[in-house]
């Protein structure tokens, strides 16, 4: 090291204030600096040089004591500390809200009189009643127009009880979105499009904060509880980040430089799917391809790590009382046929489309509530869509469960011992097969009636969800999208077993559709329906196929799931690029940089500001400026920073001079440095030359310069310039040409050149 | 559009000469513009602005005329078509070289009377031997002596089988050697460090090419069957790769922009490893964590999708005959119990050390061959290696036979029908347990003597794998580290299993041990082992515990695996950062810009050229250079290009033009364009002035000139400068001071410093 920093011509300390040294000077003086203000954009260059030095620092002083190494063994451990805790907590959060939610969903219909904490299922787990049928009638559980009245039939007792439900669901949503509005604001929504904002280096404070994680966690069981069209596992992403922005805050490490916080909340967000689905490589392939930003190998471990021990956590808590870590075990018996590929496909299309129709009808929804009055009464809204639905929702058998228990119920084949109507099939008496091996069998009245009943649920899913998403109240489209797309699914796939069933002599179910034959497993319809609709509304590609891959368990149905969700996104793209998160993304105008390729041929020149009729840059120079007009800059315009050149007339470049910085500098240098006034020159420059007595003292600033402020020609691409600030996380660059200062160019100009020329020419995007 | 280049100041064509405009006048004039020498590194950004350019072309093109616009839907699509065809050709190739190995492995003990083509296996598939035991004795197959002389027992029958058995294995293994050597010296060794390389951004012409292609598939089934310790795994990789190379040159897209032809490369890794490993997920996450430079989210999909189709390609072909996607497929039937994290993590220990021993031992084997007179006989080498293998191999029943079948046999739980001598177990005569759950049961001879062969075998597998992996044949060692590792981990498993039935008084067994319990599976701990020693090896991690829980398909075992990888990953980085593939790497030199972290406190001044001592930079100015003189600036340095300056006295950069363009353009220049001669000026300026008619004529080279260089300030600390070179794929940076041309640094000298760094203060790395 002594001899790495020989072969610097200049004296170390003086030299080497580039963006590192920065901190030497900011850490005593002025506890602030080196910190980001509220929905401001951080500069990842910094931070990492930031961590970098830190990191330098430790090391060389863990040479010092025993003391001083276990600490530096410490902080190198505290990563995977951080990530354990949060897969922990997480985890834990996870078990609670399932369980919550079960009992509270059931809460609406009746009461466990044994244990009033107990859910139906719960309830009747120790019941005599061996049939699955009669299982679910057990005593010990009563609706609650059978308690308040001893009758169980009746139409009073229906009335009854559906007036009950509604007024459940009213009171569980009234408290949610009241709770949101009075303690935490940040709590609504899905917050993924937000935590995609925050980790691609924007500042939103208090999104991740206690407050949030505690309210959203709460409001998250009220809102799924009171029935509405939503689900918990965009929610359960944005908490899981909670819990990492949480833990990050005991360790300086990551409290301190929000770069290597979002490394945390990256690995949180993929904890945050494992719970919510139990898979946890989905997870983190979930985070790297929809949410991350900046996602380096160590990151993808960690998450890696975070996602098993909070799936691991969620397993020993065992919500759903069947040892399985998933959200929807499932276990298919039979192969799949490339014919039915084509259905699959058709599945594809379907989903693609509702992707498209739910983005487009959502996002216009949105932004009606943003513009008119509708905005003004969240609480009103939140207790109107959550009146109809349960209205709506109660007089149909597949619409007043949960929405997680349909999606499992549309997914499941058909066992010999299901009871459910959608298995409703007329048993040849003759039948001498092993229990999960059933032939085709012709349909029974009850899934005729089921199918009607599935085909208005569909209708009402597709409505309901459209208002529903984007209230101010907790609520992910994860599941909704799956159980329209799993309706659509189980409705052609028994369409396709009957087709089957009854003219097994067409061509093309000649080969594998043999009488007797178990060819068609409509359950499985429903999981590629599922995934498609999922597709074509989040656009996710590798991470859904993987997270349904391991919802089975097996690699049989991935070539089914893989053309469902590429058709899905290829249709859903030929009607726009985006998917939902980045349509609310752009909607509430966040500054996000996404990874779609720049195509158009503008060049830097045409992006920078000044414009050609604007004002000249404002810039301060490295020894002819006074205090005072540093000051009355700063007064009179409302940059971040300031260019630094050497002279007006040259316009060279030597640095950038953060505005926070100058401020406090400023600010600190009247307080405490005698002679400092109004007058005084500001010196950028090495040494201040020697004054007479009588000028003012000068005010040297080289230490808060950055002398290594990022440049690019005035001639270099627009693509150039946007690979240049995804990559590198810029904040700002600056423009020269032949080392003369020309203007500037911030990320907020860059993604306003972007939009602009999005908008002019869409076409160019589409073959990408 | 039209507007969005209205915004643009000076006329479109004459302004956008950047990277961009390259193109146009390259296009024409002369072929080889805009291609890269051999040993030469691309530049990214540059490719990317290619690439950029065509596609701009393409789409405007596309709305004249129905057929431009398919051939646009065509460029579109033909990243699908080429992984589509890497995916059936890689699969392809897999399955022929499995059936081919299988075939000649089995063909050094004996040969199939039936049908010469079968393997062992297959030949007494249709045998009416029902047992196990006998069925690998069936008639139809016949060792060589006993075909020869008629008898199967003796002394004199083992020599001759003894000595046949290294016949063969020489004869393989020097035609193996002898093919690479004539045909395709790159076909040697493993293939991984050098696509990691040219991944990087690296051109090493040939590497991939098709006489490659062919030769090492044909020798990789010539290793693998001569029984040396090596595996096919790290060459699929490398056939992959070739398949990949091999269709990007049918579409130009591809084959004329390296840029592109990466993404198409990692894809076709991924495609790699799930054809050797049956993992399609595994083998994307080990593209993207091990070999992958550059990965942007399309090539993720692309890259499962090639990944899925070499999958299924493989299964339709079906080698292993056991309609199986994975090479070692196992189904475990009990779980693990927390106290077995113990003997779990001290394998994560041994694997680590084994990788650091490994690593050392090979490197500097490897070294020695390259230095000395060892490097000079490589097919004696190989032939030496191979007779010692197979002298030293035959004896032991666990050696003697393909080292992916011991694996398998060591990987499997010992069921009831197992007839394999390390199940040789005694029985409880009274036992009425079903065939799968059998209690753990003392062991019996057989195992014992299994045990001190297999002993043997490690130690025999440990020392000779480090001679094999770098000799001048296709070698893999993915198969070599996880035997030993499955050896080591199976004779701990039994050494855990016979503690806890001697002993299940003891308190670590009381609780989950009990006498009659099914408690310990040595066959995971030979999994476990063998994801530890492939750890320390490679480094890998997320990918690793993925292809493992590939072929275990179940979530069940991933804390095991995950505890195994990361104790192993941790100890073997106690001693050294880098696994066997960055060694190898920087054991041959190559350019490649690892992802570790950057701590030091450099800055770019210090790494620059030129330094102190040196004479100042070669620059040409962009208005006062004479024809003569920059021909002899080209003749007298070797740089890759040259900056442009305003003049010699202001130092001003405009502009980096290179080396190879310049030629080209002089070339060219002087046998087209009349009057230009050595006392032209060449002009890099818009406009070259008028000059009197007496002199000679200006040569314009304006539009080779990359007006958009890239530039750091010299106090921009090295740890950025590194970042950029990395994120953005740099070739070269220049360095300013005020605007000021400085020095330049290219990848060469960023590699030279960080090994320099790295040499003079290795701790520092250390706790990262």
């Amino acid at each position: 090291m002594a001899e790495a920093e020989g072969i610097s011509s200049a004296t170390p300390t003086e030299e080497m204030n580039g963006a590192g040294n920065l901190m030497d000077f900011l850490d005593e003086p002025f506890p602030d600096v080196g910190t980001y203000e509220d929905f401001h954009t951080i500069d990842w260059l910094r931070e990492k040089s930031r961590d970098t030095d830190r990191h330098r620092k430790i090391t060389s002083k863990s040479k010092e004591s025993i003391w001083e190494f276990i600490k530096s063994l410490l902080d190198a451990w505290s990563g995977w500390l951080v990530m354990l805790l949060i897969g922990l907590l997480s985890g834990t959060l996870a078990g609670v809200i399932d369980l919550a939610v079960d009992w509270m969903t059931d809460l609406k219909e009746g009461v466990c009189l044994s244990a009033l904490w107990y859910s139906h299922e719960q309830c009747c787990w120790t019941s005599n009643e061996t049939t699955f049928a009669d299982r679910d009638k057990c005593p010990q559980w009563q609706k609650w127009a059978e308690l308040m009245t001893g009758y169980t039939e009746g139409a009073g007792v229906y009335v009854l009880n559906y007036f009950l439900y509604v007024l459940w669901a009213l009171f569980f949503s009234f408290l949610a979105v009241s709770l949101v509005r009075v303690f935490a604001p940040y709590a609504c929504g899905s917050g993924i499009p937000e935590i995609k904002t925050i980790l691609s280096g924007f500042i939103i404070r208090g999104y991740l904060g206690k407050w949030t994680l505690l309210i959203k966690t709460v409001t998250l069981v009220l809102a799924v509880s009171s029935g509405l069209s939503l689900g918990k596992e965009g929610p359960l992403v944005h908490v899981a980040c909670c819990c990492g922005n949480l833990f990050c805050s005991l360790f300086s490490k990551y409290s301190k430089n929000e770069g290597k916080r979002r490394e945390v909340l990256s690995a949180a967000a993929a904890a945050g799917v494992s719970v919510a689905f139990g898979a946890p490589i989905g997870g983190v392939l979930f985070s790297l391809e929809e949410v991350s930003y900046y996602f380096p190998l160590k990151t993808l471990w960690r998450a890696f790590f975070a996602a098993l021990v909070a799936a691991f956590t969620l397993r020993s808590i065992n919500p759903f009382g069947n040892n399985r870590l998933v959200l929807f075990y499932v276990e298919y018996h039979t192969p799949w046929y490339m014919a039915e590929l084509v259905p699959f496909i058709l599945l594809g299309v379907f989903g693609g489309l509702w992707g498209t129709l739910f983005i487009r009808c959502n996002i216009a929804w949105c932004r009606r509530r943003k513009t008119t009055l509708l905005g003004k009464y969240p609480v009103l809204e939140v207790i109107v869509v959550t009146g109809i639905t349960a209205v709506l929702a109660y007089p149909n058998p597949y619409t007043r469960r949960s929405t997680s228990e349909l999606i499992s119920e549309l997914f499941n084949d058909c066992g010999a011992l299901e009871s459910s109507q959608l298995c409703d099939y007329i048993n040849n008496p003759n039948m001498t097969r092993p229990v999960d091996d059933i032939p085709d069998r012709p349909a029974g009245p009850g899934v005729y009636s089921a199918l009607w009943q599935l085909a208005l649920a569909l209708i009402f899913k597709i409505v309901i969800t459209i208002f529903t998403f984007g209230m101010k109240i907790p609520s992910g489209l994860f599941i909704p999208s799956m159980a329209v797309g799993a309706i659509a699914g189980r409705i052609v796939g028994i369409a396709v077993e009957q087709m089957a069933y009854h003219h097994h002599d067409w061509i093309i179910f000649k080969n594998w559709c043999r009488p007797g034959a178990d060819c068609v497993t409509p359950g499985l319809y429903a999981m590629v329906g599922a995934a498609a609709c999922l597709g074509g509304v989040t656009r996710m590609t590798v991470s859904l196929v993987v997270i349904m891959f391991e919802l089975t368990g097996g690699l049989e149905y991935i070539v089914p799931l893989m053309a469902a969700a590429v058709t899905s996104k290829w249709v859903a793209d030929a009607f726009g690029k985006e998917g939902i998160y980045e349509a609310h993304i752009q909607l509430n105008g966040y500054p996000y940089l996404d990874q779609d390729e720049f195509t158009h041929r503008t060049l830097a020149t045409d992006v920078m500001r000044p414009r050609r009729n604007e004002p000249p840059l404002a810039v301060l120079t490295q020894d002819s400026t006074t205090v005072e007009d540093v000051e009355t800059l700063i007064k009179d315009t409302d940059y971040n920073g300031f260019p630094v050149v050497v002279s007006r007339e040259s316009e060279r470049l030597i640095g950038f001079v953060q505005r926070r910085d100058l401020i406090l500098a400023i600010k600190n240098a009247r307080q405490k440095q005698d002679g400092v006034v109004s007058n005084s020159v500001v010196y950028f420059t090495e040494d201040a030359p020697q004054l007479p007595a009588s000028n003012p003292q000068p005010l040297k600033l080289r230490r808060i310069l950055n002398l290594s402020p990022f440049t690019v020609t005035d001639h270099t691409p627009m693509e150039t310039v946007v690979d240049i600030f995804r990559k590198l996380g810029l904040r700002q660059c600056l423009v020269t040409r032949s080392g003369r200062l020309l203007g500037i160019i911030t990320k907020k100009d860059v993604l306003r050149h972007m939009a602009q020329m999005m908008n002019q020419d869409p076409e160019s995007i589409m073959f990408n």
